[in-house]
């Protein structure tokens, strides 16, 4: 762990699921002051939204705000328009090839907007839950991905521009397996019971049930197995 | 004017300015076919995306698709916060420093969210209309940001990370002035009359006004008069 950056401000990317859970978790321990920050982007799997306000909450944001992407006008993803979501795919399937379930784009727009905020409010340090696991052929999960981005904001921002402070992009999960993520998560206090991954999930009244047959539930699953834990979220 | 694309798609940003119905109009010249993307970003001046509307129909985009992005969540611009819009600056003070208009990497944003499009549709050529007038203090309108920008897009896409297709960021207008926006636009039969390009206009019944105060109109209304040209737009 670095020096504590002494409460300076960061934008922390929080989907509700529990990659971007363990980030808020270690932005936090870093010393930053967490600015929560989710898009509404139509995907279909909505109770992401209400995850990511659990977890804000939960983990000590002192701010969360959600901003609605219309990225279904454009269509293209199975996450967002009406194209199934793949289920049961083998496990050696998942991370070849570039899944239906990409949202082009995606992490482009995410930190695009993020990278807005952390100029309103004077920031230079963006975190995200990107890993290689979770790359499962998403090209803008790769480390290159980042240090391009990177260098476009220096270009982008009045602050780049004017006052040299670069952007850090910070994706402490990028060498972790699912694992890894797991067990970082429980170190740090994370409680993955608030948390929601699946693309497909039910609703059996009160309850958010998962599917465990989506690729992100597959990852999940397998995550905790190989942590010797148990799912603390529901399946059907 | 290089060979006809054949039709080749493309993705055009329309703001419901003058500079991106010019943009649009010297696509539509190179043969390429246009798909017009404009942004409700939480704009005060929403006259833009009627005006966008109008420009995409009538300079013969095959689709115009509108996409919400919800910048006002985040504050920081005169344009969707509650800041009051520059009046009356001297020219020679439009264009020195970052202003308030300034909305924080949007550029950035719609670009990203255009990449999103290019995506979907399979096009490798995106359209927008900065010019080094309008950069005016934005840093994202600058050359260089355009490079970094494409750059970025190799790595971020489907298309550029396995099929290895470069993505061609055109601003035809980036080193025109005003004046030979203009004069270029009535080359192309673009119709001025259907464009909007104030930052604070006022509605006076059917008649949208504008105020011919704001850094927008004084860099407009100095392009017609340097072209001899008067302004079809009404003023209050």
């Amino acid at each position: 762990m670095s020096a504590s950056p002494d409460s300076l401000p960061a934008v922390c990317l929080v989907s509700g699921g529990m990659d971007s859970a363990v980030v808020l978790a270690e932005a936090r321990a870093l010393g930053f002051c967490a600015h929560a920050l989710s898009f509404d982007y139509g995907q279909r799997h909505r109770q992401e939204l209400l995850a990511a306000e659990r977890v804000a909450s939960a983990l000590g944001a002192v701010d969360h705000r959600t901003v609605r992407v219309d990225l279904g006008v454009l269509g293209g993803s199975a996450l967002t328009a009406d194209i199934d979501v793949p289920k049961g795919r083998e496990r050696k399937d998942i991370g070849n090839g570039v899944p239906s379930t990409y949202v082009p784009a995606r992490n482009t727009i995410f930190l695009s907007i993020a990278l807005g905020w952390a100029e309103v409010l004077g920031a230079t340090d963006v975190f995200l839950g990107v890993n290689a696991v979770d790359y499962s052929g998403y090209p803008d999960c790769r480390p290159e991905f980042l240090s391009a981005f990177e260098n476009l904001a220096q270009l982008a921002t009045a602050a780049g521009a004017e006052e040299h402070k670069a952007l850090r992009i910070h994706a402490p999960l990028m060498k972790l397996s699912k694992q890894g993520i797991v067990e970082r998560g429980l170190e740090l206090d994370v409680d993955f019971g608030l948390t929601h991954t699946c693309y497909d999930p039910v609703q059996r009244g009160p309850k958010t049930l998962a599917c465990g047959q989506c690729d992100a539930c597959h990852l999940r699953l397998e995550g905790f197995r190989e942590a010797g834990i148990q799912d603390p979220v529901p399946y059907r």
